[in-house]
């Protein structure tokens, strides 16, 4: 690792860590006046941020970069009106800082309150989709945390221009330009210096695919919150109606199968072989879907003439993100539940059936972030579940688990208050 | 890294993920039979225990160890009845687990509930003071987790007669007997494979010394909870109460130096250098300690004629751990911030004023984890907040910030219930 880099990560983050220290302590008003003036300038500036877009996807089409990707790093004029919009969104949000998470009085007197308080500095690392970069920087903003961002070479002259109109936003507002900063270069050996800045970053975001994720978590001496993929299951018990499972299924598995809370994975109880699962089958296949079946599903979808394939065992354990789906019978829900917790991801598992005991044993013993009762496993999600924001999913059970939303972009402090207490020996 | 131990830690691993969920699921009644058990045997087994221990405090005599440690790796007949008792008010503590954190409906019908569940597989790293290997399991169990306890190899014998007690303990009131296993070897490559089953281990908290610390985070790709040290910080304020100064500053600083609590730097306020500051600095020379003072604070000392040193610049940011106390004046509550945000390690400070205005924003500005007005720094813990129990005190700000108890141990899940809901496209 070069000494430069480390010394150029250095000042960011001592930079950042000033800034992070005067935003803590910000009004609402101040941030949302940020937050408006940026939403401005999205509009405002489209033809320099569009210009700039420009040079990455001229490059990215010189170096044969797949449609779907190239499409993900293109900026047009409606998605950064789309942008804006999301900016203003964000605005409208309470703040979470400063809320009184706890209060309470010790026998000596103490008063001891648990206050929400911002993070600190956040690093964020993530790769070629410009509306991350104004997503996470709005996110960390909002709750009062200075940002660290460092996007992929994909975008790197998109993310130049997206950065001037966000400090300009922030001193616009009488914030320090600092809040939002990004790192200047692509280089790994950068990338490298500033995941050791355990002094100065205080938490670090990766949002991509899996090999970035273990380059971070391994690399990294920061604490790191993991947005790992998901294989996720949907269970149709016994007692499922038949018409729910089928709506339930088709919504987890079809419209958006490239998503992390999309199903990949499906269990189906023995006693429903020769009815409910050639119902359930016949439809996933007229949509498109390729089962994978084990010799007991297969067969009985042998009986039933629905079209399939083996599933091989590696197939249990695989998001395919695509429009394929696993599928085994199981004899009970203690058998499904061992299934689920040897081979999801512990991300997002559902149960289908009418029946109460099944359903809360599973709800208990599945241990997974997101379980769910007759309910399509795309729920998992910020703002399904009414955060009105999302920086991502997690996959790690400390601090975060499952929608990362505002409120999990921040710490805690204690204020502890009395009248001159002192400590027994 | 030898595969041998990659198999070995894997194979406990493994072990520990199977004992964490069906522990996930046990109810208080059986989890508090367990930790009763153990009460007993470590009453009824001192002999055997005891012998353990010998083995332990003869090679480290042999060795040449500093008195200190040797005393605190010695047990005995009574240290042993202690920790029966520790064990027995672990018992009586409320169970963390299924407590409902949150709960809501969306408009859509669903319900979410947000419930605390166990962490899952806990790795604790320790060095050599047997009660901590108690006190880990104990708290882990009692929160529903498995613990992977590998300490220090100058209680490797110790631990190991500690650990049969444990596992009978469990398996007699019907729990995995590998819900607490002890890693049976000491050697350093076995602790780097721990730290890389990052699919197995879901938690690691090191307690001991910054350099073990520093060896976990660097080497683990499992998520870690850090309890580094403390740079804690008292802050006489023009207006403070001088009795009540000098009794904090006492209090803070002299029953037990070497704690991470205890304060290592005073800040006073200039309007008191030729008053309060004297007082509060010959109390402290008659307690012993030893003042490293800034010219400022060492001129007003001077005229005074108290003893004290002058400070180095590394006092500043030094955690003595002793009976010494760097010293400097400030010009104003602003100043004060601004020194303990740049020098203090974020662990615990505190701020002595009657004037509320100065307090609130020392609470508000100071980026601890504990700020204090008019209290003891030393009110940092576990115990003293109420907990009924501590893990240690955490100096990261994700997850745990501050002292950590039973709560702190366990994660969170969802629980989503619906009757069919899909998501929109």
């Amino acid at each position: 690792m070069s000494a430069d880099y480390t010394a150029m990560m250095t000042d960011l983050g001592q930079r950042a860590r000033a800034a992070a220290l005067r935003l803590a302590t910000e009004t609402t008003a101040r941030k949302n006046d940020a937050l408006l003036r940026l939403a401005k300038a999205l509009e405002a500036n489209q033809t320099a941020v569009l210009a700039a877009n420009q040079l990455d996807v001229a490059a990215a089409t010189a170096n044969g970069v797949a449609p779907a990707q190239l499409d993900r790093l293109t900026l047009t004029a409606a998605r950064l009106t789309h942008l804006a919009e999301s900016v203003r969104q964000v605005a409208a949000l309470p703040d979470p800082v400063g809320e009184v998470l706890d209060d309470w009085t010790r026998p000596n007197g103490l008063r001891i309150r648990k206050m929400r308080v911002p993070i600190g500095v956040i690093g964020i690392i993530f790769e070629a989709r410009p509306n991350v970069t104004i997503d996470c920087a709005i996110l960390c903003l909002k709750s009062g945390n200075a940002a660290i961002l460092r996007g992929g070479k994909e975008i790197f002259h998109t993310n130049q221009a997206l950065a001037v109109l966000i400090a300009e936003a922030l001193a616009g507002a009488g914030l320090p330009a600092d809040g939002v900063q990004l790192v200047p270069t692509t280089d790994r050996a950068a990338l490298e210096a500033m995941l050791r800045l355990d002094s100065l970053i205080h938490c670090i975001i990766p949002r991509g695919g899996e090999s970035l994720i273990r380059f971070v978590t391994e690399h990294s001496t920061i604490p790191v919150i993991k947005h790992y993929n998901g294989i996720c299951f949907v269970y149709v018990d016994a007692a499922a109606d038949a018409a729910m499972a089928e709506s339930i299924l088709i919504n987890a598995k079809v419209p958006r199968p490239g998503v992390c809370n999309a199903a990949e994975q499906l269990l189906v109880h023995r006693s429903l072989a020769g009815t409910v699962l050639p119902r359930l089958a016949a439809a996933l296949v007229a949509q498109g879907v390729e089962l994978r079946c084990d010799p007991a599903s297969a067969a009985a979808l042998d009986a039933a003439g629905v079209a399939h394939r083996s599933a091989q065992v590696a197939d249990y354990t695989t998001e395919f993100l695509s429009l394929v789906l696993a599928v085994r019978l199981v004899d009970t829900v203690e058998e499904a539940i061992a299934i689920i917790n040897r081979d999801s991801s512990a991300h997002s598992d559902a149960i289908i059936t009418a029946d109460e005991t099944a359903a809360q044993r599973f709800l208990a013993a599945v241990d997974s972030a997101v379980v769910l009762w007759n309910a399509s496993t795309r729920f998992n999600d910020g703002f399904e579940f009414g955060y009105g924001a999302e920086i991502g999913i997690s996959t790690d059970r400390l601090h975060a688990r499952g929608p990362m939303g505002l409120r999990e972009l921040c710490s805690h402090k204690f204020q502890v208050t009395g009248t001159g207490q002192v400590r027994s020996p």
